[in-house]
């Protein structure tokens, strides 16, 4: 049997007792390291589990899921994955591979920052579309996700911003060369994330566009969403941009357009700047 | 503290090891009842906790939170959630009123619906808004979910339907003559909404309407999401409606623009007439 088995999104103790039976009986137990990240080291897992993990990076999932499956018809193979299981495409491709040599699979589902992130105060069914925030190069820099942040605005909706993730990168020299020395890993954060999008909002300013996201528009800078020290501030655009909400993972909401009782839950969280933008909501948009 | 715990999709053992630990150390436990359910009943819940539950039902959540809330600034209360604790407006009230109060409140997510719905095989990211189908009366049949899924299928997205919960409902007889009788509990199933989204296709094809959603459109019915015995079928909706995926609770997705990813996957949970179906996508419209 091939589980695979979320673990939530704080520490070891976000498994589920379910997860947690699972893992204990398997033989192997594979640790997923590079589409998300816990607060906690592979170390800190393996002796809450009692088991010695495998780390499983890029090239191991996506070319060497024969290794993964051998044998898991029988004998009990887990897949550990930060959040939920289907979070990213190449789980799926692994589930894809063992339905087709006829292994037997089963999903433990658990917390993902796609649902976690009704925590900040906005309703789950108000947000739109899900956008992927990617690091910009000198001669890459795609604005797509900018535009979709403006249609789910257009249609009231928020938008969940996830934020790109670099782990064993090799740079571009070095992948050349042969040589397989990696970068150190990097995580996007909300101010870099929201750097970007200011960016994007002037050049399109400067070229006359209507902007359906400002400077001004209230956002939702997330980090550590569902741990202990998980930090959540709502404020403009603007004031995300020199924001240090800290380590690793970030995420960001743009919001669109806000009812009420989210208006009093991002009170909670809010930068005295946003404050009086969340005022100026309380006693206009919304009520439209 | 209040601890506000969600307790996944299945059964006992869903609840995380953080969540188990903490319902252990809590002198009151409250159990959300009527958003939503587990597989398991409240006793067995009590057995595994090894803890008395007390069942929250609408009117204690909505009117009775300052019974939930009393004296949890010097004592630990749960209160737990299928799901996420996010996934209702009426939580966000209950941490609406701690904030105010000043009672500090943890929340441990869990998985929800709305991430674990990846099971399916269809990819989190390519989901638009989520909509809710409420069981039609004679007087009141809304039919704006669905002009939401045609719009998320223009933008070529899929949506996720939940379906409407009735627990603890008065018949509109017993109300007026206020007897505390309370009619059994009612879940729709995936055949009773396909149904009420063929009527409105059919109405709206009588009114010359072009439609973004046909009786042939590839939608997926699952049950018990997240449980030993789910079921995920991918079928048209014509198929979906003569369909009996068994007990609660159920849920349905209306494909958008399909991926071959998302083909393949689909493809190990398909009715033999939609076999035929993403066939033809397979060799068309995906690649546009």
């Amino acid at each position: 049997m091939l589980y695979l088995i979320g673990l939530g999104l704080g520490d070891a103790t976000d498994i589920t007792v379910k997860g947690l039976q699972a893992v204990k009986k398997c033989s192997r137990v594979y640790l997923e390291a590079y589409t998300s990240i816990l607060t906690v080291g592979k170390e800190v897992l393996e002796e809450f589990y009692g088991k010695q993990l495998i780390l499983a990076d890029r090239d191991l999932v996506e070319q060497g899921a024969d290794e993964i499956l051998k044998d898991a018809e029988v004998t009990d193979v887990a897949f550990l994955v930060v959040g939920d299981p289907f979070g990213a495409t190449t789980h799926s491709d692994l589930v894809l591979r063992a339905a087709n040599a006829g292994i037997p699979y089963k999903v433990i589902h658990n917390a993902s920052v796609l649902s976690a992130v009704g925590c900040c105060g906005l309703q789950l069914y108000n947000f739109g579309e899900t956008v992927s925030l990617v690091f910009w190069t000198d001669t890459w820099r795609p604005e797509s996700f900018y535009d979709k942040i403006c249609k789910n605005r257009t249609a009231g909706l928020h938008t969940l911003c996830l934020m790109d993730i670099k782990v064993k990168e090799q740079s571009i020299e070095n992948m050349m060369r042969g040589k397989m020395i990696y970068e150190p890993p990097r995580f996007m954060t909300v101010a870099q994330a929201a750097d970007q999008l200011i960016q994007i909002i002037e050049r399109r300013k400067e070229e006359g566009e209507e902007l359906g996201v400002t400077e001004d528009t209230v956002c939702v800078g997330m980090a550590r969403l569902g741990t202990d020290d998980q930090v959540i501030r709502a404020a403009t655009l603007r004031q995300l941009m020199s924001c240090d909400l800290g380590a690793p993972l970030h995420s960001l909401v743009i919001t669109g357009q806000l009812h009420p009782l989210e208006v009093d839950l991002l009170r909670l969280n809010a930068e005295p700047n946003a404050l009086k933008q969340l005022r100026m909501i309380d006693s206009s948009t919304y009520t439209s």
